[in-house]
C-alpha cells in the first residue's frame, strides 16, 4: 500500500521542541514520530508505529531463531509474586503502584522474573521438558526519577525480556550464548555501533552480565574499554589491579604530625611537602577516607561505614553503590556527625574508626605493606607511615574509587579511555535466586530434583528507536537504516504539471507493486518543503520525480550519503527494487 | 517453522479448571492457550498469542483497508484529560487510578476519546486535512466489579479502538458506513455468528449506535430480534410502539375503592375481579409505580423519581438506567419511605407524587385517553378509571418496562424473540461531545472554523478469541476457524516404527516448505494421549501418520466435521496445501 503524504497523519515541525536536548528526542519529535502525553510516556504515530514494529520484527525474527517461544504476561500484576521474591520492597519509588477496587495491591510490571518463572514452575516437571527459552515483546512501567530524553528512557516502554531455564550451568552456559549471539546478530542488522561490556546486574541480582551499550554522546552510560586488548566494561563494573603486598618489616614508625588548616588533600600535601620530612609526597600518597551510610532493603536502622581511596582519586557513588546493593548508600549529613562526635571532618582515619566499631572498606590498591598519609582524628592532625597490615587492617575492599582514562586495563592490555553509550540490552545469569524462591526443581531422570538455572535477557526495543535515531541523523534529519525505515522510497512529486504527478503516481504503483515500501508526497506544497521533509522523515532512497522528466530521467538519492544518481525513468523501478533488495 | 510438540511450551489439562464455567474459558486453559495470573488478569501462553496475533491480523487489515491510520498510545495516562470531559469522576470504580512518585494522578485507559481527540486537535488544522480515520490495537484496563469467564470479560484486554473525524454529518455517515462494512468483513472473515443490534451507548456518550453481539449462551449480553423483519436491538435500546391516544370524555369518572390487603398486583387483580365491578380486571389493566431515586455524575443530591408501568411488568433497571444515564438510578430504601411519608408503600399514586413535586414518568404505552386502577395513595385503597390526561398528567415517558418474547417489534414487523450474545463490537455516533470539550475545530476553506464530527468503533480483539471458541468447540475441544487457528495441520505420529517417525518428519517438512502453518506432535507419547491433545488443542486438520503408511496412505481428519480421509502418502502434501489454501 502506498503512503501517500496528502492523507498521511503527520505534521513536521521545523523547530525543535523545548523540552528536546539529545537529537533522537528533538528529531522525533519534528518529523512527527511520536508524541509526549505525560513525563516520559509518549504515543507512537503512523511514522514512528512503524520503525518501532519494523525494530520488533528482526528482535522477534533472532529469539524465533534461536528457539524462543514467545508468550504474553499482563502489565498489571499482583504484589503477591514480587512479595514473596522481596521486590515490592525493593524496587522503592521506581515501581508504579495501585489498588483495585477491593483494595489489592497490584503494579505495573517493571520487569517479569516473578511470573515467567512461577509460569514455568506451572507448566513444566520432568527434565525431559528443559531446556526452554521463553520470551516477551510487552510494555513495561518504571517510575523513573528524571525521565528523559523522549523515548531513550521512559516510564512506558516496550521491551522483549526473555529467560533461559536450564538443568545445568552448562547448559545455562549454551543458553547464555545463544542469546548473546542472537543480539549479536540483532544489532548488526539494526546497523549499530555498540559495545558488549562487562556489567553489574544491579537489582536483578545474580552474577555474570554484560550489557550491549550504543555508542552515543546521548547514553547514560558511561563505559571504558581498552583498544589494545578489546576488553570493555560499565564503570560500575570495572576492577581494580590490587599491588603486589610488602612486608610491613622495615617500615617507618607511624608518626603523627600537626598539620594547621589541611582539611583538603591539596593542602595538606603542600603542608607536607612544605615540613621537610626528607621526602616528597603527591596525593596518591594520602587516604582518603569517605563516611557514608548504607541500610539493607526494607530495613529502619542506618549503619556507619568508612570507605579508604587514594587521596588521588573521588569516591564514585555509583560504583560504590554498585558494590554495596541491594543496601541503600548515603552520604553522611550535619547530624550524623553530630551524633558521632569521634568522627573528625577532614581529619578522620581508620584509628577512630576501628576504636568505635565502624565497618571500613579500602580500594584494592591499599594492600598489606603499603604506608599512607591520613586523617589522626584529631582536628588539624595527620599521620604520616600508617602501615596497612600493621597498623590498621580494614575489614575488606570496595570498588568505589573513580576510574579515570589512563587507568590500567583489569585484563592488563593498557589503558581504558572512556566513552558514553545507550544501554540496549543487558544479558546475565540469574542463577537460582527466582528458582529458589519459588522452588521450581525438575525431576531427574533419577526421580531426583533439580534446581532450575536462570538466565535473563532484556532488549530496550522502544529505546531502540531512539537509540538508532542518536546513530543515525545529520543536520537535515532523521536517517534510517532500511530495515527500520518506515518506508524504502520516498518519492518526491516536484513540479506542478499533471505529467509529473501522472507519471510520480505510476512509478509509486509499480514500486509498490515490486514490494518496495513507498511513501509518496502527492501535496500541492512547494518542492522546498517536500525535500525539507523527505531529509527529515529518513527514508533510505529519495525519488526525485520533476523537471528530469522531458528528458527522461528521474533523480534517485541516497539519504546517508546524500549521493544523486539520474536514472532513466524506465530503468527506475527496477534500479529501485534491487536497491531495496526486491 | 514446524512447531514440535516434543518442546513446545504446553501443558494440557484433562480437567477443567475449577474457576471456570463457560466453555471457552475452559477449553482455553486445559488446551494451554491461557493461564490466570488474578482475578481478569491472564497471561497468553504460545499457542493463545498465535491465535489472538492472528484475529488481531484480520481487524488490522480490514481497518488500513478502509484507510485507517495505526497509531499507539500509551497505557498509563495523566488524569486532566479525563478531567476536561468529566470521565475521570463518571467512571467510578471502574477504572484503575494511580499516582506517581511526585504524586501526581494517572490511570489505565479504559478507552482513549481524550487522546485521539486531543491529538487530532495537535496535529490537523485545515478542512483539507479531513477525513481521517485514526486506530490503534492496545490493552486496555478497566476494573471490573466481577471479571468473569477467563478472558471473556478481563480486567486486562486488548482491544482495536478507531475513531473518525469528519467536517460534517454527512462525511461521518460515510465514515460509519465503511467501518460497519470493515466490521462485517471482520467478523465473516473469524466466521463468527453474530448479529447486529440498535444500542444505547452507554458511558460513551453520543447518540447513534450499534453492537455487534455473538451469538452465545455464555454471552452477557440480552438481546431480542425479530426473524420476520431482521429488527435486532440490545433489550436496553428496544422502543416501545405507544398506542393510539383515545378521547377522555366518555370515560367513566375515576372512583377509590377500598381493596383490603392488595399490597401486589396479584392480590388486587383478585380482589376487583371478585369485587362485582361488571369487568374482569388482568394486570394489564393496572397502572404500577416504582419509586427510586436518581442523581446526576458528580453531585450528592439524590432526587425522587416515579415509574410509571403497566403493572404485568417488571421495571427492567438496566433500561432504566440506560434511559436515565448519565444519571445514577437506585431503588429507594427504609429510610427513604420514612423521609417522605406521602409515600404510601404498595398504594402509590400519580396524585400525591404530583401534590409533593415529584417526576413521574411512565411507560409509553400509558398515553391519553388510557384509563388505569392504580394506588390511592392510602393504605389499602386504589383507584379505578383513573383516565391519563384527564386525572394525571405524567412529566413524560420513559423506557423502563421489561421486554418480553413476543412484544411486538418496534418496527411492526412481527414478535420479538430472545437471545444472548457476546458484545465483540461497538460503533457509534460520538458527534461532538469530545471536540467541544477541547474545542477542536478545522479551518474552512472559507476561514471559519467547523467543529469535528467524530465517530467510535472499537472491537474486543481478546475478547473475540473467547467469542470465536465459544462458537467453535465440541465435546473433545476446540474447533479452530482456518484463520486463526494456531496451526493450520496438526500431525500426529501414531507409532513407534521410526519409518513413522521419518515419514511424519519429511512430510511436516515438505508441508512447512510449501507454506502450511504445522504443529508435528514428535512427543514420546502414546496415539491415544496425541489424539486427545490434537482434538483439544483445535487445528483445522489433522493428519495422521501411522500404520497406514505399510499401504502408503496417511489419514486426514477435518477437526470441525470429523470427516477422515484415506490419502495416498505421495499426494498428501499436495492434498494438504490445497486445503490450507496455499
Amino acid at each position: 500500500m502506498i503512503t501517500r503524504l496528502s492523507t498521511l497523519f503527520l505534521r513536521t515541525l521545523r523547530e525543535n521542541p523545548a523540552d528536546a536536548e539529545v537529537p533522537s528526542h528533538q528529531l522525533l519529535v519534528r518529523a512527527g514520530y511520536v508524541r509526549r502525553v505525560a513525563p516520559g510516556i509518549y504515543s507512537w504515530l503512523p511514522l514512528g508505529l512503524r520503525v518501532l514494529r519494523n525494530v520488533e520484527a528482526v528482535v522477534r525474527e533472532e529469539m524465533d531463531a534461536i528457539g524462543g517461544q514467545e508468550i504474553l504476561f499482563p502489565a498489571l500484576l499482583p504484589r503477591e509474586p514480587y512479595e514473596a521474591t522481596g521486590r515490592w520492597t525493593e524496587y522503592g519509588d521506581n515501581v508504579f503502584r495501585l489498588k483495585d477496587r477491593r483494595k489489592a495491591d497490584y503494579l505495573l510490571g517493571p520487569t517479569h522474573e516473578e511470573l515467567f518463572t512461577l509460569t514455568v514452575k506451572g507448566e513444566l516437571s520432568s527434565y525431559k521438558d528443559y531446556p526452554v527459552i521463553l520470551y516477551q515483546i510487552q510494555t513495561k512501567y518504571r517510575d523513573e526519577d528524571r525521565p528523559r530524553a523522549g523515548i531513550l528512557r521512559g516510564r512506558e516502554f516496550l521491551m522483549k525480556d526473555s529467560y533461559s531455564f536450564d538443568l545445568s550451568d552448562e547448559d545455562f552456559a549454551v543458553s547464555y550464548r545463544r542469546h548473546r549471539e542472537a543480539y549479536v546478530r540483532i544489532f548488526d542488522r539494526l546497523g549499530l555501533r555498540y559495545a558488549i561490556v562487562s556489567a553489574m546486574s544491579g537489582a536483578m541480582g545474580g552474577s555474570a552480565s554484560e550489557e550491549f551499550l550504543a555508542e552515543s554522546e546521548s547514553g547514560e552510560d558511561t563505559f571504558v574499554r581498552c583498544p589494545a586488548s578489546g576488553y570493555a566494561a560499565n564503570v560500575e563494573a570495572v576492577t581494580t589491579p590490587a599491588p603486589p603486598e610488602q612486608p610491613v618489616e622495615g617500615k617507618a614508625a607511624a608518626a603523627v604530625h600537626h598539620t594547621p588548616d589541611t582539611p583538603t588533600i591539596e593542602s595538606l600535601v603542600s603542608f607536607l611537602n612544605a615540613a621537610h620530612l626528607g621526602r616528597t609526597f603527591t596525593e596518591a600518597d594520602t587516604l582518603k577516607n569517605v563516611m557514608v551510610k548504607t541500610r539493607a532493603p526494607a530495613t529502619e536502622e542506618w549503619e556507619l561505614l568508612g570507605v579508604g581511596v587514594p587521596g588521588d582519586r573521588d569516591v564514585d557513588l555509583k560504583r560504590l553503590e554498585a558494590a554495596l546493593h541491594p543496601a541503600e548508600v548515603a552520604l553522611l549529613d550535619e547530624p550524623d556527625f553530630a551524633a558521632h562526635p569521634f568522627l573528625v571532618k577532614g581529619y578522620i582515619g581508620p584509628g577512630s574508626l576501628a576504636t568505635n566499631g565502624v565497618r571500613y572498606l579500602v580500594d584494592p590498591r591499599i594492600v598489606r605493606g603499603t604506608a599512607w598519609v591520613t586523617g589522626a582524628d584529631r582536628d588539624d592532625h595527620h599521620v604520616v607511615d600508617l602501615v596497612c597490615g600493621r597498623d590498621f587492617t580494614p575489614d575488606g575492599t570496595v570498588e568505589a574509587a573513580e576510574v579515570r582514562e589512563g587507568d590500567e586495563s583489569p585484563d592488563g592490555g593498557g589503558a581504558l579511555v572512556a566513552a558514553r553509550g545507550i544501554e540496549i540490552a543487558h544479558i546475565f545469569q540469574l542463577g537460582r535466586k527466582f528458582t529458589d524462591a519459588f522452588a521450581v526443581d525438575a525431576l531427574g531422570a533419577d526421580s531426583k530434583p533439580i534446581r532450575i538455572t536462570m538466565g535473563s535477557y532484556g532488549i530496550g526495543v522502544s529505546r531502540l528507536v531512539a537509540a538508532i535515531a542518536e546513530q543515525s541523523h545529520d543536520d537535515l534529519g532523521l536517517v534510517w537504516p532500511r530495515v527500520v525505515a518506515p518506508a524504502d522510497v520516498h518519492v518526491v512529486v516536484a513540479g506542478k504539471h499533471a505529467t509529473v504527478a501522472d507519471a510520480a503516481e505510476r512509478l509509486a504503483t509499480e514500486l509498490d507493486d515490486a514490494g518496495v515500501r513507498v511513501m509518496l508526497d502527492d501535496r500541492g506544497a512547494t518542492p522546498g518543503v517536500k525535500f525539507a521533509d523527505a531529509e527529515l522523515i529518513g527514508a533510505p532512497t529519495i525519488l526525485v520525480v520533476g523537471r528530469g522528466l522531458a528528458d527522461g530521467v528521474v533523480e534517485v538519492k541516497d539519504r546517508a550519503t546524500g549521493e544523486r544518481t539520474e536514472v532513466a525513468v524506465d530503468d527506475s523501478v527496477a534500479h529501485l527494487a534491487e536497491l531495496c533488495g526486491k
